[in-house]
């Protein structure tokens, strides 16, 4: 951490840190055992705490925040609409929320003209479920056992990964295995075989559930929390033929892996498929406001023009998230920054990582793309075993000792940086988790 | 409506709309026969269209813009905020999320010291139903048929009104009646009889599902949507106590009726009555960001303290929301808008609501407390039968042909205007509704 006077006016981060303990209860934790780092503020790909600890972010919090911190024209946007107008209902038109609903619809596929707003990742995946039953009037849906799709009652559910255990309220959810070599669950050996297996499993469970109760298929384009499994060549584009021959709707949560995430404006460009809904969250507005949605294809979106669609919300659409869309897909537009995404990947990121893995032998595996990647640690290259939970908490906090911000999951470090970060941040960052490796 | 020259520059009402029904999907409608009004800008308890005409709010939206429009402080921190640290983590402490939770937990009951938040109401109660069910280890969750919770998986299924019925994918939810004298479902006369017999009717219900098995039993505080059905009186007391006997956790719902609507800070505080858990969302900003919430109860909240609880958002406590909530909070404070809600409320809109219904055969029932009133209308007097929808539609576009945007029901009108209304607006209003159901 490099320190910086100047920034210390106002309380300290101890001060910060027990007012949170105090009176914040937190996700997915116990409440007993936390160590919040106190952020003050941030800039680009960097934040800073009360003490004028300046942290690099390879996380981008939840990995949500894309355009980096405060970015100006954003921030602007988020001022503008609120002197103009913070709220207003859904069933108001607003030309806000019609311009973001425009502007996502245009970087969609041919053949998407609608959109619904939703408050966030969950519920984007609520209501996408939601549409694919009426729509087919069926009623399972597929998900993968590595998987995350939020945290409420359907959501929770479609996830594969331990959060669904404690939370199996809802009924119709059935969960399968996907392609992931490093770990097959199908004996393959080769991208093409675990393809072909992973295609094959998820055909048999169709049939075995019985294809005429499937609504449908949700999955991650890329499995983000999972542990970013791009899939192999083929993948994609053999679910779409599975779920087009039983007439099972697709959707394909890009919540993550969507709007620069993968150094394409969808993961799925890069799979030559088409889905039939699209859900969406943090990088449509780097979660600047909250946010997320469904973009509708036209046949699904237009099953409902006669027929009430049972579902909403009183924040859909909210002008304040939709002012920050606005002007972050026109920073993504005129910045470039997907195409800077998908550059910093393939030339900075995914090459720094492999010489990182060259040496380093507790990297198992170097997997990605954009500002998506993964370091898979594991004790014994051989067996691929794990790394112990305490070697790589021991790494978690030797990496923000030293100043950078990392996202932990499972036996990984991702790396997934905001998309505007630097080749020479990039260089810096993967500095730091080698100097870290070296030690621990 | 009153034309207001000099706010007619920029884009049509008639081209927002158009633009709005190309992309945006709207919730609970057919989208075929969708007419919104392209609302511009707004100010106290009036918003304007694109082509200068005003409308005066009595609908506060979907009952969430309490504080009325563009409350210049709430403005002036979101402003602040977004210029300051517009975005970051739930895994962060931040000085402004502390200090909105330390607020919220201020004006709750004392042993109320933590926040959980969301981002909306549905999400609280998503929440709350997971803390019931892990603090208690059972399964069921009660709620009422007369009753709206939310559009997610469980939320929905807790719903007790229509738009569950499309929905049920959740297990484990059981539905009651509760109080509603002008629609007895227990053969009462008397609001005393009322409670007793819709208390016994509970507690067979709990008895009957084995008290083993349930959870929690939920409610809204004032049911809303369902009509602004005030408790009448010792039912929330009698149903802590059952809930007492069998080890239950109470959660009330204040989403709609907490923070100024029902001219307390929450609509408990009249019914001498302790909850476990508060979910809040709506008037604790004003939906000027999209937030909610639930304020945990300190033998809920430590169990928690080294079990992981299993729930999370990427938005849990947005620093832009929080700030809105300081705000709102202390604009709540300082210029005493629970306590303008509750006296406008005696005052004002419900003598002049009871006039109305001396006027005019059609109101069946007024009901309501602060800003939160109901107009039951009916065909006939006697048989109460509900005025069909046809008129009802009638007198809803009368009403905003009138330039009063109101909230419709059912059969019923809510009057729902901001707490920050005045007594010349309420006058104003009723005369407008005075006016069309004159006319219609
Ligand atoms: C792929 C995916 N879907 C859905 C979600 C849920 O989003 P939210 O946390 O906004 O509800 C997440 C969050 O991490 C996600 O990664
Ligand atoms: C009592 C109550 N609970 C929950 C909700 C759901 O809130 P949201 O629309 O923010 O999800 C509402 C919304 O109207 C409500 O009135």
């Amino acid at each position: 951490m490099s320190f910086e006077p100047g920034l210390t006016d106002g309380p300290t981060s101890d001060e910060v840190v027990a007012a949170d303990l105090a009176h914040v209860f937190h996700s997915w934790s116990a409440q007993g055992s936390l160590a919040p780092i106190a952020i003050r503020g941030g800039e680009g790909s960097r934040v800073w705490d009360h003490d004028g600890n300046r942290y690099l972010d390879f996380s981008s919090q939840l990995v949500n925040v894309t355009i980096g911190y405060q970015h100006p024209r954003v921030v602007e946007a988020v001022r503008e609409q609120a002197e103009r107008l913070v709220t207003i209902g859904p069933a108001a038109a607003n030309e806000t929320r019609a311009e973001a609903a425009r502007l996502i619809a245009s970087h969609a596929p041919e053949g998407f003209e609608k959109v619904f707003f939703t408050n966030g990742g969950a519920d984007a995946n609520e209501n996408a479920i939601r549409m694919a039953r009426l729509y087919t009037g069926r009623d399972k849906i597929i998900s993968r056992y590595r998987s995350y799709h939020g945290n409420t009652g359907a959501a929770i559910v479609a996830t594969g990964d331990w959060r669904r255990i404690p939370n199996e309220y809802a009924r119709g959810h059935v969960h399968t295995f996907g392609p992931y070599l490093y770990r097959s669950e199908f004996w393959a050996d080769s991208p093409e075989q675990e393809t072909e297996r992973a295609l094959h499993h998820l055909r048999r469970v169709v049939q075995a559930e019985g294809p005429e109760s499937v609504a449908a298929i949700l999955l991650e384009s890329i499995p983000g929390t999972a542990g970013v499994l791009v899939p192999p060549p083929g993948y994609l584009r053999g679910v779409r033929e599975i779920a087009d021959e039983y007439g099972i709707v697709l959707i394909l949560d890009e919540v993550m892996a969507g709007f620069a995430r993968a150094g394409r404006w969808f993961a799925f460009e890069d799979h030559d498929v088409t889905p039939d809904l699209i859900t969406f969250a943090k990088g449509v507005n780097s979660g600047y406001v909250p946010v997320g949605g469904v973009i509708i294809s036209d046949p699904i979106a237009h099953h409902f023009d006669d027929r009430v669609f049972p579902g909403g919300l009183t924040y859909s659409g909210h002008p304040l998230a939709a002012a920050s869309i606005v002007a972050s897909i026109r920073a993504f537009e005129d910045e470039g920054i997907v195409e800077h995404a998908r550059m910093i990947g393939d030339e900075h990121i995914g090459p720094a990582l492999r010489a990182l893995a060259e040496r380093h032998d507790v990297i198992g595996e170097v997997r990605g793309v954009g500002v998506f990647w993964a370091l898979e640690l594991v004790a014994d290259r051989t067996t691929r075993a794990p790394l112990p939970a305490a070697d790589v908490a021991r790494i978690k906090s030797g990496l923000v000792a030293a100043g950078l911000l990392p996202f932990v999951a499972d036996n990984r470090i991702h790396v997934v940086p905001p998309a505007v970060v630097t080749a020479a941040e990039v260089a810096e960052g993967v500095g730091i988790i080698d100097d870290v490796l070296s030690r621990v």
